[in-house]
This record gives structure tokens, C-alpha cells and sequence, in this order.
């Protein structure tokens, strides 16, 4: 498992997360908690916890009072995916069959609300008004984000800033949220939660560059899903924008992207013209831009185990395979 | 309206939650703002800020801090209903189209999505951690509620606890949620917050009970939906599992609830036997039972202009006729 080899040094900490996240999706529907349970196990690199307890930890945090913080943000994570499933008409993730897939669109939009609301019983435990509000807000962006990709499926028009207007929804903010909520219940100084919420920021604009660029590179294997998905839904990244700009088979990559029968050899051909055009390249330029800055963001920070570990995420965010 | 005639009262308190309740579906996202706002003027009772206001005045509570509240419950209770038209495949409510009706299923559930999630915002402004505490719970609970509808639909073996089972968590435990949380915003003592819950718990599940009559023998102009739509979708109530047990004609009755293409005749048989078995008659009973220990819970309460009203709505509750 990835978790494994990244956060080997927090890796007991995260089993404890996992122990709660298997304690929470229990109930006494046993629908609910099957599917929970389908969608907890299908594995995940539990990214979010993982940046909340090493935030926490950098200010010397208790596990106790981290535990369910990270708790509650997997769930959030895990609600939004079962959600996103049902509008993009997923059938796999991570190699096995959605929620979807499996029981269909209404009990994978009653998981979602579950595990949703799952989620609040946690973070109402807390005393600090910020981490209710600040999960609030982004939970309330994330949904803008989706109704914004919504929108701009198929529209080769689109901008750079839409794309990052985007991303930051979809992943960045709640990376961020982790980050930042748990330098809070850490009693962390303003200016360290100030640092590490950019951190964050940074960091998961990164990752969702990154993810969007294996969307096209990886492994199909490793990545647990066909290349070009995204583009095969009309999402168009940063990869394609740039390709759509810049590249000489502009027109053809155009035609493919608004073909909505499109086949796989069309698909692959689309990915051959992204690359040839320099749309990756300039892709990981820019991920190198935003590791950079959230390293710096980490020199505000005391100097310890912790945020050396931070140090040490961003390059592996960079330097991903899958 | 019906608010203006039974809350007349507290009619210009709740004109200040609808001022909320627009301010609040604003978004920088045109097409988020256009759903919201349609379930917003698509009307209602404003039943749930209504209770929490008057709740929370009993206790002399000043309008500014229990207003975020009551939005926030109204607010709660839209995106039940537009997550409910997705499940049920509803095409009208109230006489108007559903968001899924005019948007589809994936607009549907980010819009809910988004209205719990700004509802959220409003509610971890309360430093009483009771009040977000009790809203996730009762989040939680109605999605159990929500699947087990789907698992004993169109089950004609299901016993009354079933049915009791399920309405509580459709609809008495944010009523009751309503109540309790008034008087919790207004510092009322705990046997207060305690008889205004279950006051409330006992008006939710009468509520319901009437609104599952209404659906058998309302006037269908002033109801909005054809009759008989609960039989419709499989749905089994309170005087259907009646007439199952009771009737001379359960046999027939069984056969009409397990034909999935049953037409408007059979649908409009199948509620004469239900009224001529008494299942009518029985549910006004048990209606009336709720009503009478609702009205009890209310004499644990102070004596004022509030807690008549209570009162008032109570017996409208019972006499309701759409």
C-alpha cells in the first residue's frame, strides 16, 4: 500500500483512523453499512487524515484529539466520491466497482448524505468554531466546483482560470482544510495555521494536476481505470488546454474532444496529440511550481519530525506514478 | 397561505427568515441560484422555522439568534425534499415542477448537496455544540430512515412499528429537532428543551400520519399530486397496513400494491378498501394520540402568548385538510 512506504512513519497513527472509519460506518441498516463499508475498503490513500495528524503533530498535538478530525475528513472525502460516481456514471474506482455500479444512483446518493452527515457528529465535538465553519464552507464550494465542471464539459473554450477555478474545489480545498483544521486543534499560533492551510492549498493543487496528468500517462493497471477517462466525460485539464492552445493537431484534438461516441484509438490518438504538443511538460512545470511553493510555506513552521515529513509528501506528490 | 392565516402571530418573523433563506441560496453560480431559488418559491409550509422561533420565544429568545437557526432547518429540510424527487422520481411537488423534473438527477443531488452544506454554515456559528451535535445525529438518522423506505417498499408484510419507525426519521425528528433546538438556542432550562422535544417528536409523527391520510383522500388541486401516490410508488402507510390486516378485501388490495403498472382505477380501488376497512378512521385515531400528548408536553412549559400557540398548531395539525 502506498500509505505504507510514504507515511511509513505515521502509518500506525492512520491505523488507528482506519479502525475508527470501520467503526463509523457501522449502523444498524445493514444497506448503509454495506456499502460504507464496499466504499471503505476499496482502499484509498487516506491522503486527508494523514495531512490533518501530521499538521496536528507539527505543534505537538495529541493523537486523541486528532483521531477525529482525520476521521471525519476521510468520510467527507468518501462522500464526495460516492456523489461524484453518480454524475460521472463511474463504474469502476480504483479497479473495483463503484457504489454506483454495484446498487445504483439512489443508494449511492443516501451513502453519500450518510456518511456526510456521519462526518458532523465528529466535528461537532469540537469546540473551536473554525473547523465546523471551515468544513461548511468548503463543503459548500465543492458543490459549486461540481456544478462548474458540469458546466464546462465539452467547452474547448475554456480557460486556464477555469480549470484551476476547478481544481481548487475539487481536491484543494478540502487538502487545504486538513492542513489547516489540523494545525487548529493543535492550538497552533495564526501563523502557523495561516502556513500550513497554503500548504495545503499548494499541495493539492499538485496533486490534482498530477492526477490529471496520469489521467493520461499511467499505467492503466496501476491507475485502476482506461486512459483518457477524463477526456472520454468531456473534463477537460490542464494538459488538453494547453494542447488546445498551442498544439499544430488543434483542430483534430477539438473534433475528438466534442465526438461524444468517441472510441479508444480516438481517445489515444487525442492523448498522443496532448503530449506531442507539450501539454504534459507544461503540466509538470507547473506542479513543480506549486511543490515549490508549498515547501516554502513549511520554512514558517518549527523545524521537527513533522514538518520534515511534509517536506518530504510534497516531493512524492511530485514525483507519483499512480 | 396557510402560513399567514395559522401563524399570523409570528407571520413577520418568519417574512425575516425567507429574507434569509433568498439571501442564502445566492451563489456566484448562476445555476445553482436558479435551482435553489426555484425550491425556495415553489413555496411551503415554513412549518420547521416556524416551530423553532416560536420554541425558542416561549423562552423570551430574541429573533436575531434564532433566526440563522430556523434558516438553517428550512434550509435542511429543501435538500431532503430535492435529494427525496430524485429517489422517488417525482416530477411534481406542490403543484410545480421538481429541480429533477427541470434539471435532471445530477443537478438535483448538488443542489442538495449545496443547501445542506450552506445550512451547515449557519449552524456552526452556534457556540452550543448540542445544536450542531443534534442536527448531524438527526442527518444521520434520516438517512437510515430514507433506506429503509426502499427496503419495504412494496412489502405488504410490513408490521406498523415499520411504518412508525419510518416516519420518525422522515419527518418527526427534524420537527422535534426544530423545537428542542429553539429552546436550546434560547438557554431554556433542560426540562423545557426536554418537553419542547418531544412535544415536537409527538406533532412530527402526527404530521406525517395526516399527511399520509391526506394522500388517500385530499382534494387533489388543493394537495398538488394525484392521490394515492404513496400507493403509486410502493409506499405502504399507516391506514394501508390496516386495511392489509383488516379488511375483508386484503387480498385484492395486496394484488393492487404489488402491481408495479397499476393504473389510476386500480389506485382509486385500492383506496376505497383502505377507507371502508376503517384504515382512515384508525390513523385519525392515533393522529389524535400524538395531538393529545403533544399538548401535554406543553404543560411543563411557561404560560405565555408562545406556548398557546404552540398549542393552537397543534390542534390545526389534526384539523388540517391539505
Amino acid at each position: 500500500m502506498l500509505v505504507k512506504a510514504l507515511f511509513k512513519d505515521i502509518f500506525k497513527d492512520l491505523s488507528k483512523v482506519e479502525k475508527e472509519l470501520k467503526k463509523y460506518v457501522q449502523t444498524p441498516n445493514k444497506l448503509l453499512t454495506e456499502t460504507s463499508g464496499h466504499l471503505l475498503f476499496a482502499g484509498g490513500k487516506r491522503l486527508r487524515p494523514a495531512f490533518a495528524l501530521m499538521a496536528g503533530k507539527v505543534y505537538d498535538c495529541s493523537l486523541d484529539r486528532l483521531i477525529p478530525l482525520a476521521t471525519a475528513l476521510e468520510m467527507i472525502h468518501m462522500a464526495t466520491l460516492v456523489h461524484d460516481d453518480v454524475v460521472d456514471k463511474s463504474l469502476t474506482r480504483r479497479g473495483k466497482p463503484t457504489v454506483k455500479a454495484k446498487w445504483g444512483d439512489t443508494i449511492s446518493l443516501h451513502t453519500g448524505d450518510y456518511l456526510f452527515a456521519k462526518s458532523l457528529i465528529l466535528i461537532s465535538d469540537y469546540k473551536d468554531k473554525r473547523i465546523a465553519g471551515t468544513l461548511a464552507n468548503v463543503s459548500v464550494q465543492m458543490c459549486q466546483g461540481e456544478i462548474q465542471q458540469l458546466a464546462t464539459a465539452f467547452d474547448t473554450k475554456q480557460k486556464i482560470r477555469d480549470y484551476f477555478y476547478r481544481i481548487k474545489r475539487k481536491t484543494a480545498l478540502l487538502i487545504s482544510a486538513s492542513t489547516e483544521l489540523g494545525a487548529i486543534a493543535a492550538g497552533a499560533p495564526d501563523s502557523g495555521v495561516r502556513a500550513l492551510k497554503f500548504y495545503g492549498h499548494y499541495l493539492g493543487m499538485a496533486f490534482q494536476i498530477t492526477d490529471d496528468i496520469l489521467d493520461m500517462t499511467a499505467d492503466e493497471k496501476k491507475l485502476g481505470k482506461p486512459i483518457g477517462s477524463d477526456l472520454r466525460q468531456g473534463i477537460i485539464t490542464m494538459p488538453v488546454i494547453y494542447a488546445l492552445h498551442n498544439s499544430k493537431h488543434k483542430d483534430e484534438l477539438k473534433n475528438i474532444i466534442l465526438d461524444k461516441n468517441k472510441d479508444h484509438e480516438k481517445i489515444k490518438n487525442a492523448v498522443e496529440i496532448v503530449e506531442e504538443s507539450g501539454g504534459i511538460d507544461y503540466s509538470f512545470k507547473i506542479t513543480r511550481r506549486y511543490i515549490d511553493k508549498a515547501k516554502n510555506e513549511l520554512n514558517k513552521l518549527p523545524k521537527n519530525k513533522n514538518s520534515k515529513l511534509l517536506d518530504k509528501i510534497s516531493d512524492f506528490i511530485y514525483e507519483r506514478t499512480y
